[in-house]
């Protein structure tokens, strides 16, 4: 999509004030008979203008031959007419001035470049009467509240959705739709709902955008395959994390085999979907990885509390439920902290055998006597200093007449806190928990999806208030590097003004000069011939280790001029460079790339087999502050090794993310211009030593190349 | 438990003949009532005698006063009297023959030390008559063919369970009956159901043994904190695995808090988690980590069909959920194999736009015409050779008009295939789920749950055939090592004898003779302080690596000596250990320790911060064959290392795998005697060049001692 295009708000595709359908269709389980159904059940105040040339009249409403016919330009139109026929009918409503359209029809670009092309000659016409286009081969949108149903989506038949504060953007038209299903038997409201399917104009960063500023919506549910406009989702995440508003992301084609099926459904850039879990991170994304994720997340955002830290209470009346429950709030990183000892013993005496700690087990008496559930619960939120408690309670509320009691104690004990987080893990019938949601209880039928959907709402909670703190990042200018080859000696300079700190080195110019540089540097020494012709330095013998005084010294670098000057006669050679040999720290991984697309990217590991085998690194979008960078380094799985581990001392954490929010500027600085930066190793010294550079090198764009 | 004494089978417990019941009540939600009531309305055909001595008539049956005037020894008496009463009628049912009793009672060991007294005193009246029990502190059990509900479970209130091919056995009353609810909800039949609270006699590890040999159970579901009969938990695994019955097990405790909620709710011995990991892979137990995951793989389970290899065929009509479920099949697992070109050039042919290749996406087209999809998914089962396919189909089954259609549609395409797995998503009300059931389709609603379950049927199938295939280990005689000291030397010579390999090391008298075994070596060597009275070495100077000369070696051997002399002037030295210095290879960490619950087992793990960062080690119970060392080699996270990566060489796996045998059978030959083994580092070298144990360390348990 052109860039330079005037950007128009979707509010045509949520909020129009008059529709029209190209091929209303009487069959209201037809395509162009679905809509009308829809619109005309869910009491759509607006202008419903059917356009069908056969017909004068369509599922009782007055039926026009053409939209040149409609008594006024409508603000949407819904074309449901055979691929063969769409980009007559989209010019037809540019020329009838349209604000947009929905292209519900397939056999566009998903089927090959004949039907790229013919989508290419929609976005055409479109723009040139400035109107926008959702689709093609899409499911279309709605807006609950108004009533607006602009799709075919089978699920509505079930019933029409209630306007809550959920809203669904998806690629897939399936997808959302089935997403759109599954909130509404959970009980979420979905307010809009926009499918973007080809995207031939519309994408999911564009309805982000859109939805992120919708003081109705709280949770978004979002899907894709891939993201074309980076610029614009970035955007779009950025202000969903300043309203705070969860976005909650089903990001599909992590798999080899995903990926590649992702690009034969669509012609979506698919990136390194490591690259997707840093943006992720670092936009406040929560990235679900099932359905079910998605949904009982979204369901726990919709309450719109927050809890501010991360211990959990958990009450229990069956000893087996509670400690099954803490390992599953282990697992998601909750801390299930035990309360007061003075908090215990008022427990204690309400109930001899309890287990007052946490898990509070109250045991199956609490059935029996309700007022000991209550005064147990009342305890814990008194005194517990919980934000969220969990009680289980399995299927003893599926009884209808027990289950009304229970309620009532539960409620009797929450009453005075409403800022709190209750969840209830319940088997129950679909009104029996119902009913307890509407005391404002949050029910999970299993425990632990309820805790997974806890520490997701710490995480994103966190997010949001991460997004007030952290400084704007300053892109600085920068010399163009394109072009240039540049040896290690050459990118360590170029990077150590950029902010990297590298060991004191000095690059010699004789096998003398390199004697003395050695002595002054403090033995032992490492030898590397520098030319920005020969990247393989250890292949032709250019690296000498351990190098112990300095008739060696004088001796090894003539050898490896010698070594030099016969593999590679013609490489220009600027000399040795002579580098202490530094031990103790951990060895890193720290470099960037030019993601296809974020553009600039870095990357983070620990050296060695860390990254090898267990491929454990992370990602960021270039540029970003310190404290992400602090954020980064703890994602590892190997963070601990920097902690200090087997008796080793504290890594110098801090200098790391220095280096790491340096290299991410230098990596903005020079997006056009720099492929890839590669600092392997950077050894990470013991707290208060630095974090430095070993080697570095530099990969240039070809001159005159744009990105 | 005394282990002296005679088993005697749970017969009474599962099909008793005749149900006293002490306590009963005439209100049918008492815990003495229900079972009355239960027991009627099932229809169970066996004599039930309430006793109550307050009336004659109970629930319309005959009441008797006490046990001793029942007209018959009953097989089996439900106690539903309190605490202080329980003793007396424990003895009476041991006085009047019964053969087994079900203490519903709590206050017993859950409550303390006077409570573990008076449940101690339970054990030993029914011992004296040769009685069995079951709790106290539990649930009691049931068998839903005959009718028996020896249970006062709440969740039989809504319906009594239908008699399919699953059991559940679970230490915690509350746990397994909300499983049994569950797996009632999803349509499973629970045929068994036995919980065992404080498992004062009976236990789940013997309430599996007797589930393992039934032919009418091919699934069971178990929960436990901890294990006590080690014994007998193994033999009812290996039963359950030699009998094709999957295990599916809910092991709680993982987590610290969890494990200490554990000891609070049961003084089971907790183990450590990661030899339970161990315990379940050897025996092909699958480990469930959530409740819904226990259900679903128990689902999968109870249809009897394991797929022989982990391919997948993927249907699906949406591009998006095939991309979807691509990406969850392969975190699970599964091989997401493309069909043949000749099988995709067929479907092509039926559909130019379709993606043909797996998943397979007939797009919504198929929705339309049913019989394409008909034709596209007999394609995948003719020629795609799968063992199982999954189909996706979200939400548009729940149209009942559709539904019908669109099984008759897939029934016409899988009736020639009875052996695969045919597996569907579908959210759609009970009703719809349960005819697609009825076809022999497995139905999830999402996904990742379907793949997941999937997953793990090809694991338990694969661990069924494994266990005809595996040869039996036999412990062979070995000297006790109780109270011997055993210094590096000594302990390398024990361990060398037993089948480890270690390199060629000479033990030296004297610094001339250090020299002259260095020589024979090759250069460098390491040499070594051996004394049993010294434990850490290195702390007072006695090692010294790289030693590259004989005069320096000689030099060398000397200071050791002079400074152990002066550090440890009464230690009793064996001499100077002369060692090559090897290079190459992969550092491993092997060991054995005691586990308090499973005795002598075997870990393994890669050595340096793998183990400390990652703590990625695995555990096996001593013996086990060569190809439980390879799997257990195959289950670290960072195999890949051992597999070759960064341009270095496979390493010598399969040596490896025999230390791993040799060392377990040695634990196991001397399980009373060593207390643990220590090789670290063992140098796993490229394939071929072996693996051999760098440092050895053995402690032996004090001399008369037992495990």
């Amino acid at each position: 999509m052109d860039s330079a295009q005037p950007m128009t708000s979707l509010d045509s595709f949520f909020r129009p004030r008059s529709v029209a359908v190209i091929g209303a269709s009487d069959e209201a389980a037809r395509i162009g008979g679905r809509p009308l159904r829809y619109l005309r059940e869910s009491g759509f105040r607006g202008a419903i203008y059917p356009v069908n040339p056969k017909r004068g009249e369509v599922q009782g409403l007055k039926a026009y031959a053409s939209v040149h016919d409609l008594p006024e330009a409508p603000d949407i139109v819904l074309i449901a007419v055979p691929s063969a026929h769409v980009l007559d009918a989209v010019t037809a409503c540019g020329e009838r001035g349209a604000t947009g359209a929905i292209i519900f029809s397939a056999g566009f670009a998903e089927t090959g470049e004949e039907g790229a092309a013919l989508q290419r000659k929609l976005v055409a016409s479109a723009r040139s009467h400035g109107m926008r286009l959702l689709g093609p081969n899409c499911l279309g949108s709605f807006n609950a509240e108004i009533g607006f149903y602009g799709t075919f989506s089978q699920i509505l038949d079930a019933r029409l959705p209630t306007a809550g504060a959920t809203a669904i953007v998806s690629q897939s038209g399936a997808y959302g739709s089935h997403v759109a299903y599954l909130a509404g038997e959970r009980g979420l409201g979905v307010r809009y709902f926009l499918t973007t399917g080809n995207e031939a104009d519309v994408d999911v960063a564009e309805g982000l955008l859109w939805l992120a500023e919708r003081p109705d919506v709280n949770v978004i549910m979002a899907y894709a395959e891939g993201i074309k406009r980076p610029d614009i989702f970035l955007e779009a995440l950025s202000l969903a994390r300043q309203n705070r508003k969860a976005v909650i992301f089903m990001k599909v084609g992590r798999s080899v085999v995903g990926a590649k099926a992702a690009e034969s459904h669509t012609a979506a850039l698919a990136g390194s979907d490591a690259v997707y879990d840093g943006v992720f991170r670092q936009y406040n994304v929560y990235r679900a990885h099932t359905t079910s994720e998605q949904i009982d997340v979204a369901y726990a955002c919709a309450r719109g509390v927050y809890p501010t830290h991360n211990r959990l209470g958990i009450f229990t009346l069956s000893g087996g439920f509670g400690i099954q429950m803490a390992d599953a709030a282990a697992d998601a990183g909750l801390d299930v902290a035990p309360m007061s000892s003075e908090a215990q013993a008022e427990l204690k005496a309400l109930l001899p055998y309890a287990s007052p700690a946490n898990p509070v087990d109250a045991t199956a008496q609490a059935l029996g006597d309700l007022t000991l559930m209550s005064r147990y619960l009342a305890v814990m939120l008194e005194r517990g200093g919980y934000d969220a408690i969990v009680g289980i309670f399995g299927s003893s509320p599926a009884s209808p007449t027990f289950s009304g009691s229970l309620r009532a104690a539960l409620e009797a004990a929450v009453a005075r806190f409403p800022d709190r987080l209750l969840i209830l893990t319940i088997s129950a019938p679909r009104e029996i928990v119902r009913a307890y949601e509407e005391k404002g209880f949050l029910i999970f039928e299993d425990g632990h999806s309820a805790v997974n959907a806890l520490a997701a709402l710490v995480q994103i909670g966190a997010g949001f208030d991460v997004a007030q703190n952290e400084a704007p990042v300053v892109r600085g200018p920068a010399v163009n590097l394109s072009g240039r080859r540049l040896s290690e000696s050459d990118a360590k300079r170029v990077l150590r003004e950029a902010g990297i700190a590298f060991p004191r080195e000095v690059l010699a110019k004789s096998p003398e000069a390199a004697a003395g540089a050695a002595r002054e540097i403090g033995w032992p020494v490492a030898l590397k011939i520098v030319s920005a012709d020969i990247a393989h330095k250890t292949e032709i013998g250019g690296v000498l280790l351990n190098v112990g005084n300095e008739e060696d010294a004088r001796a090894g670098a003539a050898l490896i001029l010698e070594r030099t000057a016969r593999a590679r006669p013609d490489a220009v050679i600027d000399g040795i460079l002579v580098s202490p040999m530094l031990k103790g720290g951990v060895e890193a991984i720290v470099g960037t790339s030019r993601d296809p697309v974020f553009g600039p990217v870095v990357m983070f590991g620990l050296g060695g087999i860390f990254v090898e085998a267990l491929r454990d690194v992370v990602f960021r979008v270039a540029p970003f502050g310190k404290a992400e960078a602090h954020r980064m380094i703890a994602e590892i799985k190997g963070y601990r090794v920097l902690q200090g581990v087997r008796g080793m001392p504290p890594s110098d954490i801090d200098a790391l993310a220095d280096a790491l929010v340096a290299l991410s500027r230098f990596a903005a600085a020079h997006a056009d211009d720099v492929l890839s930066v590669d600092l392997n190793p950077v050894l990470v010294r013991p707290r208060g030593e630095g974090a430095l550079a070993l080697d570095a090198t530099i990969a240039t764009a070809p001159q005159g190349s744009t990105p």
